[in-house]
């Protein structure tokens, strides 16, 4: 029974949430090995580009007119407003992507995974946690970017997440980074092998082998 | 948040299924690292035991009157006759180990899988598949010790399993023994980390932390 993707397979869309400096990025790359046949979805925003960031790689710059027509077409699977300017995940490339059998990862915040499971129910849900409150604070502060009010709010809204847990389909708790990442592949590999994906052309191939 | 097993949540419960043959055995010893903390259960049974076998170990050996007692009690979360003599696994030490938050293996065939389902339905269900049924057929004619018709029979009950794939949450294909392992360390710990099995005590302590 051939298991690799691309047998007829529709391909698996992972959910990444977690609390600002719970380390997101840290993650996705200690676990780059497993994430290297996993497209990663770039977001759209209406907000300038800075100077390092390369439009199509950071994100999709888009007009402030161009973004709304999209959301008036229902081309978003997520969007939101943050400090003034819209954030979101356009929806074709990603839908082209799982169709083609490939694998993809959002990374978003809870209102904007919220929305991807009210839309793409079989989307694979992952809550990133610190180990502790204590911990993401001196993180927050190790980081030094942010304002005391600043990281009060973050602390806050982390808390508000770890609520929702139970929306979630796994827990990675982000404590050593080498033990995280290996969670994180496990998940992966796990999700590949459900049997519910297995379509029933695989089935018949086994059948007449 | 504290992810080890034990702090007041229930044990994990593996069911692995698979046609003879199809080495999972192998996949056993080969994944022994991740099983290291899994409780194999130990089958009971009437059949005479062989000098090779330890009582306890290899199964428990138990007279008919009793084993027939305890089937009586509704004490076996499966239990099956095969050629004269009865199979079963008594459910006592796995809900013990369940309730101590110990995780359980059962290695058992398709009926006996459907049984232990219909009476433990958050078990995990696992089917181990051979790459193909000429694979398959290969490798019960290089163990030399089945007949013709035996061999026909076990392949014709490999067909009907795979046919029931859908009532299983993973399929591991045994290709390649090393990369089935792989899969299997990925499933036990993809399952560790299902947001589900947080208990509401560990979403107290990380909001205290």
């Amino acid at each position: 029974m051939d298991m690799r993707p691309g047998r007829g397979r529709r391909g698996i869309l992972f959910v990444f949430t977690g609390a600002s400096g719970v380390g997101k990025g840290s993650l996705r790359a200690a676990a780059a090995d497993a994430l290297r046949t996993v497209i990663y979805s770039v977001s759209a925003t209406t907000r300038a580009r800075r100077p390092a960031e390369t439009d199509g790689v950071d994100y999709h710059f888009l007009e402030r007119a161009e973004f709304e027509r999209m959301i008036a077409r229902g081309e978003f699977l997520e969007h939101a407003s943050y400090v003034g300017d819209l954030y979101g995940t356009p929806a074709a490339p990603v839908d082209a992507a799982l169709a083609a059998g490939r694998d993809v990862l959002l990374e978003i915040e809870l209102a904007g995974a919220r929305q991807v499971k009210a839309v793409r129910s079989e989307a694979v849900m992952i809550f990133i946690a610190p180990p502790s409150l204590a911990e993401l604070e001196r993180r927050l502060r190790g980081r030094g970017t942010d304002s005391e009010a600043k990281i009060q709010r973050r602390l806050e809204r982390a808390r508000e997440e770890i609520r929702a847990l139970r929306e979630f389909d796994y827990l990675i708790v982000n404590d050593r980074l080498e033990e995280a990442a290996e969670t994180l592949r496990a998940v992966i590999a796990a999700e590949r092998a459900r049997a519910w994906r297995v379509v029933d052309d695989e089935i018949d191939a086994f059948l007449a082998s």
